[in-house]
């Protein structure tokens, strides 16, 4: 039994035809990170067939636009569009003339460039021309100039346009000009930070939409040219309904490029590589969201619970992660002799501790050994269909025979959602299937215990850079649901989280929540969320039973304080005797309102950022008792300071 | 000549009463990063006479209400305020009995707890009661309930309060009930958010007024409650009128506490007996403001310009940096043969060179050797008057008998800004005079060149965590004033930047741009700021014959692209010769809009960070070119691009 591992990317190992499921695609220079050189280098690498040359990119390059020109051609792209052309109608004639001088100067430029299409943003400027019959006599010039020097333009409904901001007038004023070089510009992020409906653009005429540019962005509550300008992010990364803004795009018959809009002040210092392959990746989930690509929705439904969950603990942290794990009845089964991963067991839940050096996180200033959940089990009842499918998405799988493999055929799929995090799908049933495969068994094996329903959730952290790049992976690949992101402020910062769900064909829904994890450098090194943050939560139907067989099994749950139940008394109208009974056993609360309830009880941390939680929800409470975080974080500073000052 | 360091504090070396001059001072312990225990013993350490307990810090505290009483008392602390109690008032009359449940609980707590002040907050729920009778009902209940109990109720209006959200509103309500435990709580950041005028305070009764709370906040377009719970900050951290608020409230004859609740992101955090310090400072900073303390005024009236700039080069970069100066005008005047220190001048101007080893600041991924502003000197008539404002804020100075020093009673006073960043104020006039002391002069020293009439600005990155102390700091202190911030995108990520200004007695300014190093880690180690950040720029009349000086001088300004050159043509009608003559001394040009021009070139960066710019403000313009910053960026980065290649 070797833990052979081969990774295979896309082009490598399956022959997926990237290209024919996909409309033409292309990007916006100021997506990317770097000079217009390594710009195009990235948007080449990734697969995409254009480009948008944002302005300010061009300005700033050292080649001119000929050269721009032939750079681009040389690696395979097209230049779809030039922008943006700013506030080109004006109530001052002068302005206008003048800005009709401006015009001819980047027709000049667009000339040598070999671009025929530009953007015309509708103007923001106090000096906006109101009156439509009038700023479509300017538009009308301005398309006359343009078709006298073989342009078009793609005029664009700004969001925060001053007369100018919805698609449908725009759409209108197009109309009324009639001049077959002007047409629209649609953009989602201008029609869906509106909240306006995109039905309309199933009635536009196929002609006269342009251009197309595509954006996500998450639902904040600000100023839209500032959610513009810095938030946007690639579709599957944020919250607009971007399915239904594609679909009405596709119904009016627009058959030109899928092309990426996003300013973002991550992308902005990100890697451009990276970003480019996360962009075109977003594309084909965008694909698959407007009914493009059915089979992924097809393969979800063939894969199950959460069965397993991997622990990095490190040969000094392996014992105290062990001995919790006991205390909530999870013994060890077996060890694989030659990898020396531990498996420990609830019914048919596994948690497999590797106590191997080397397999443990680090980073300057950081203490060696710092146990973390590096890899999620689950079950699907064919794996390998898995391997297409991440290939598919340009995700690098591994086919790791691991232990647990039951016959070479087999294999469980890794995808790595970042460096430090798996997920593996695997065709095994329960632990039970696999327990045979770790060889050595402890000297009196107990039989193991059940406590635990299954896997309710597993809480992640990601790293701030990681972040945009593990919600598209997990949403694309996985397809799993978002609701709304979280900011949970505590003792020791605001903790940014977002819950993943994915149904499973059993009716049960897998969930993920993952935590920002802000990647900071103070003066003595890189900052740690104290308290702890990666956590495996099991589910349960009694949990004053549980918790009562945890504590006689050795757990001394993580304490909470009384003037937390007293809060609950002036809060809710409890019982009291299940109040008291809260209290004794640190159960937390949480009520959602509508009849849901959700009690919850915690290990203490192990090492920095370890911890187990048991949970039982009820009458279809969705959350996480998210407003008892702090608390718990409080807790556990709490019971450190105890510790370290040596009262335990 | 020795390089004798003693820092002294305010408690060690100047007599300076701290109390005395300030009302009593408290802080809200959600201001404070860590378990209640750590939020007192920082605010206690600070010098704050009392605390508002928040209470989700409370709930999650392990010591009940009576040890925490205890605890406080220990420390010194007043227990002013508990907080907040949310959504009293209720159309839904169930509801209402169920608060008045609630809140008699919380009075049970405040007895244990031993405070008599409760904060009520106006609600924001559908649920609030609009009608104003009806709602003074409620209150008058609550009122009378309180009465019963020996407690007090402070008032707020929200800013987001659904019918109450404005503070004269708040007001009329308390008059209303005319019971005297019912009173008003003032929030600087619930008024100033909403741009309501303050002046109304001035005509409230003095006891109705129980309590006031102080934030500052930068201008944000956002989401007013998102606003108020991530990103308020401390007074003079800001851009509200803090002053004209606290003038308002001391023309009503409000004697109470001054006390800060901040909810920061970044507070949350980071440290928290540096953020009570910095607390405990800016509340002198508002009382100066307000006219507590005009001493400050008259000591900035005696300091003068910027004189001298130090670099910490390193011995390896050392010699670029003086490559670099000497192509600008710098030449090398004398060296200090203990300390190694190198004296280059232009006129009136130095810049020291530091070329000794671990005087740069290196962090784990970084390079050893990144030459960077670590000193900025200014003249004073009075260096040692600094020592007892700087005292009198808390500020650490140290005594620095440094190169350059007259006689031993002329010293140099040294203000640490960040760890890296100091500045220094000296009573010399010009570079001139110090050049005695650097006894080791070159074989043949050139005598100055004069370029340059003085110091423009210094560019300095502070990062994140040292963003806001920073600027307290040097609005403090030093009472310099700020605009508001700009965010630069450029190719590299978006740069979040900060000027602030301060008038000399000569009539010039002194500017300082500081800039956010984002400290964050990537998988290789911190992320560095490519294209290079701090930089001083010198002034000059003609920078056209000042281009031509340099290069003769053998400069090879940072060449700037044609496409710069053929945009500047698009947007503005300037002679065909200007465009040219710069284009070919590659001068960058801004424009305000009111006819002030800004004409700019700058140097090659020297190892990752340090650069060194020239230029020329007409017509009153204030700026300091930002909208050429990007162009700056991606040229140093096609500089470096083929200077790697080995194109040079």
């Amino acid at each position: 039994m070797t833990t052979a591992t081969t990774t295979s990317t896309a082009t490598a190992a399956v022959p997926v035809n990237r290209g024919d499921r996909l409309p033409p695609t292309a990007i916006a220079t100021v997506c990317l990170s770097g000079t217009l050189d390594e710009k195009l280098d990235a948007a080449a690498e990734a697969g995409f067939d254009g480009v948008e040359i944002f302005e300010p990119d061009l300005i700033a390059a050292p080649a001119g636009p000929r050269e721009v020109a032939r750079a681009a051609a040389d690696r395979g792209l097209s230049i779809d569009l030039y922008q943006p052309f700013r506030d080109l109608d004006s109530t001052v004639d002068d302005r206008f003339a003048r800005n009709l001088v401006r015009l001819e100067r980047k027709f000049d430029l667009m000339d040598d460039l070999g671009c025929d299409l530009l953007l015309v943003c509708s103007s923001p400027l106090d000096t906006a021309v109101v009156d439509d019959d009038r700023l479509c006599e300017q538009l009308a010039t301005a398309a006359d100039l343009a078709a006298e020097r073989g342009k078009r333009l793609a005029y664009e409904a700004l969001a925060w346009g001053r007369h100018v901001n919805d698609y449908r007038h725009a759409a209108r004023l197009v109309d009324m000009v009639g001049n077959p070089v002007l047409g629209n510009c649609l953009d989602s992020f201008h029609i869906l930070s509106r909240d306006d409906d995109p039905a309309g653009i199933a009635t536009m005429a196929p002609d006269s939409i342009f251009f197309l540019q595509l954006a996500d962005a998450p639902k904040l509550q600000m100023d839209v040219l500032q959610w513009s300008r810095h938030h946007r992010c690639l579709p599957g990364q944020g919250n607009f309904d971007l399915a239904g803004f594609i679909r009405a795009v596709q119904a009016a018959g627009y058959r030109g490029p899928w092309s990426l809009e996003v300013f973002s002040d991550l992308f902005r210092h990100a890697d451009a590589g990276r970003t480019a392959r996360d962009a075109r990746r977003s594309l084909r989930y965008l694909a698959e969201l407007a009914g493009h690509d059915p089979a992924g929705a097809e393969l979800r439904r063939v894969t199950g619970d959460v069965v397993s969950v991997r622990v990095a603990a490190g040969p000094v942290m392996a014992p105290k992660v062990a001995e919790t794990l006991s205390h909530i009845g999870f013994d060890l089964q077996g060890v694989d002799s030659e990898t020396g991963l531990r498996l420990y067991r609830d019914a048919d839940i596994a948690v497999v501790v590797d106590a191997t050096a080397g397999t443990v996180w680090t980073a300057p200033g950081l203490p060696a050994d710092m146990p973390s959940i590096a890899q999620i089990g689950m079950r699907s009842d064919d794996p390998t269909a898995w391997t297409d499918r991440a290939a598919a998405f340009d995700v690098p799988v591994a086919s790791v025979a691991a232990p647990g493999t039951v016959s070479t055929g087999d294999e469980v799929v890794r995808l790595e959602v970042t460096d430090t995090l798996a997920v593996d799908l695997r065709a095994v049933v329960s632990a039970a299937e696999w327990q045979q495969r770790f060889d050595l068994v402890p000297r009196q094996p107990e039989p193991p215990s059940h406590l635990f329903d299954g896997v309710d959730h597993v809480g992640i952290g990601i790293a701030t850079a990681d972040w945009e790049g593990a919600m598209l992976l997990l949403r694309s690949v996985f397809g799993m649901h978002v609701d709304d992101g979280l900011d949970v402020p505590d003792a020791v910062g605001t903790m940014r989280s977002q819950a993943l769900t994915m149904p499973t064909a059993s009716g049960s829904t897998v969930r993920i929540v993952a935590s920002m994890v802000p990647s900071q450098l103070d003066a003595h090194g890189p900052l740690r969320r104290r308290g702890g943050l990666t956590h495996a939560a099991f589910a349960c139907d009694d949990i004053v039973d549980v918790a009562r067989a945890c504590r006689s099994r050795g757990l001394r749950a993580l304490s909470i304080p009384d003037n937390y139940y007293d809060d609950l008394r002036a809060r809710y109208d409890l019982p009291e005797n299940m109040i008291e009974q809260m209290r004794d056993l640190d159960i937390l609360y949480d009520n959602d309102g509508h009849g849901g309830e959700f009690l919850h009880f915690f290990t203490p941390t192990i090492g920095e950022d370890l911890f187990f939680e048991v949970v039982c929800r009820r009458n279809g409470y969705r959350g996480y008792g998210e407003v008892n975080s702090p608390v718990r974080v409080a807790a556990e500073l709490h019971r450190r300071a105890v510790e370290e000052a040596g009262g335990r």
